[in-house]
């Protein structure tokens, strides 16, 4: 059985591996916002019930207007789809039969979505442990291609691409007639939230996705949307399903956006948490990708603390399915100070048993 | 403004014929069940909730098993997805590129979502007011296609095709190297709920489309699958988003396979609701579609009844967007004995207008 190309489910991780699954475990491999959702979900669930009998607004018109005002652009920019794997799929559509390139390692859904839609892809690789662009090599490459796809904050490393180098990327993008599809998915997690959405109105040629689904901690429900200029959109549309976003995730994508104080609270907590944790790998001498948001790699070429943390029931996100890491890193969501806790006492035991490995 | 190519969310039409939407309307453009969802989600709505924080199965596994043993066909056979507009939109991209024939008058999607994959579409229309199949002019045609798509119980006539005759086409495309896309969202409504989804096992080139959203009252919360043989479900896998059915609507839709008892009574009650309608149309001598299921057609060469019941806030589906009806016929859904009530006392003081309009 092929191991799962996603996080999450970790039943298919065990299976695959035939490790035989404990009967409770403790998820690192989905990067969600350690929190959980805003309260104000859970308070206001039971008036959800009411709104299944009709038809959601197929235009999402209310949380279109949310979300333009959050991202100060004209609502014609904005296309709220069902998580941010259907806007993916949405993109590679448009790029149908075209020529990309996606620089990795990243997110599997780009390669997967633009192979089922015929496209050609080629792979830019990073160099471990920096994982930075390279641009005296990416840049001569350009003009070959109809659009390349970038993860900032990165998917897997965690990493942050040097803001000069993304900007002088799009620019010779531009210039080479080549889409660029940004994937800030885990922006919010960064510490200032940085992006480059307000780069849309200035460049055409800039498409930029974003999840709602990590920082709401809402994975069970799909909402993510897509930043463009207004014809993108308009040809995203076609390719979109109708009804595609149900009407519970419209509901709660609403809350979601005015919980500016939550994501605040969230920052703080991942950070303070990350340094307990960097920290600890420090000591014990681990390699750890350099992440800016809620999730980080950890190196281990004998490729045995997979086994060795799925058998006591911790779950890390293998890398087997990254070009370039190969399974020989781990990715691990940060998740509560009880639950970090457990995690390092793991990756402690395996440290200890190191000699005899 | 173009008129809204769908029922429900009724301000659309309203907006677009500039007529002043009254505070609360009767929306009859959506065919949804009447009696509404099955108790038993609302009794377990509260559960729902902690789900939301991890990702869905993306494979859906027990609820595929659970339509699996319901449809008696392998589970390799069934694909579940984010309502039928989804399946409607993975059998389009499995098309690309390809000639298709659309069976008209017919729901509006099939033709969108083959034009978006940039299919050659073309149209058979059949006749008023029977709009039975002549097999005589469709199967010479049939070796020019590489699919067809029929909607049967049809949509937005309600009548159902006769059963000789879908099987005999069936038969003629598997000569003729042609998919048959039937899309049966409607036979749960049906007396005896016919369905052609025995034939899977014998012709690997028929496909079925089925819809959870009007049988259950779920429009809201998306829920749809595909029926056909294992190559071309996992085909049509290739092209689905990753997670596209949400937590609460894989939740709900497996309360709904157990609610057999429930569809019992929804038939019964749209049969006898159907008897009294169409008692007063023949009364008041109106032309109505021969419905199997829990929608009809009114004829009105006039186009005067629509304005009239959306100023009184009665909401029809108009017809202006299926070729062959060109808006003098309305689509009415059977809904509750009191709102079919109040439609019937609309149409009354329409007619009674009838000399002066």
């Amino acid at each position: 059985m092929a191991l799962p190309s996603h996080g999450s489910n970790p039943h298919y991780l065990y299976e695959a591996l035939e490790i035989e699954m404990p009967e409770s475990v403790l998820d690192f491999s989905a990067n969600i916002n350690p929190l959980g959702p805003p309260l104000r979900i859970k308070e206001r669930w039971s008036e959800f019930f009411e709104g299944i009998l009709n038809y959601p607004d197929p235009h999402a018109v209310e949380l279109t207007k949310l979300i333009a005002k959050k991202e100060a652009l004209p609502e014609q920019s904005v296309l709220v789809g069902n998580g941010g794997a259907e806007i993916i799929m949405l993109v590679a559509n448009r790029l149908a039969n075209k020529k990309v390139l996606i620089i990795q390692p990243a997110f599997a859904e780009y390669a997967e979505a633009c192979l089922a839609a015929e496209c050609e892809v080629d792979f830019h690789q990073l160099d471990a442990p920096e994982w930075q662009l390279d641009l005296d090599r990416l840049i001569p490459q350009l003009p070959e291609y109809d659009a390349i796809f970038l993860c900032t904050p990165n998917n897997p490393t965690g990493i942050s691409f040097k803001k000069e180098a993304v900007r002088e990327l799009i620019k010779e993008c531009g210039k080479a007639n080549c889409l660029v599809v940004l994937d800030e998915a885990f922006y919010d997690f960064t510490e200032n939230a940085f992006t480059y959405a307000s780069l849309i109105t200035q460049f055409p040629h800039l498409l930029i996705l974003r999840s709602m689904t990590k920082i709401f901690a809402i994975p069970g429900l799909r909402l993510g949307y897509l930043l463009a200029a207004p014809d993108i959109i308009n040809q995203a549309k076609t390719y979109k399903s109708h009804w595609s976003v149900n009407h519970v995730a419209l509901e709660v994508g609403k809350i979601c956006l005015a919980e500016e104080e939550y994501i605040e609270k969230t920052r703080a907590y991942i950070q303070l948490q990350k340094q307990k944790l960097f920290r600890f790998y420090e000591e014990h001498e681990l390699i750890v990708s350099n992440s800016t948001v809620n999730f980080y790699l950890v190196k281990d070429e004998s490729l045995s603390l997979l086994p060795f943390l799925l058998k006591k029931g911790i779950v890390p996100r293998h890398t087997y399915n990254f070009p370039g890491l190969d399974g020989k890193w781990l990715r691990f969501a940060v998740k509560s100070e009880r639950d970090n806790a457990m995690l390092m006492e793991g990756v402690r035991q395996w440290r200890n048993l190191g000699s005899v490995l």
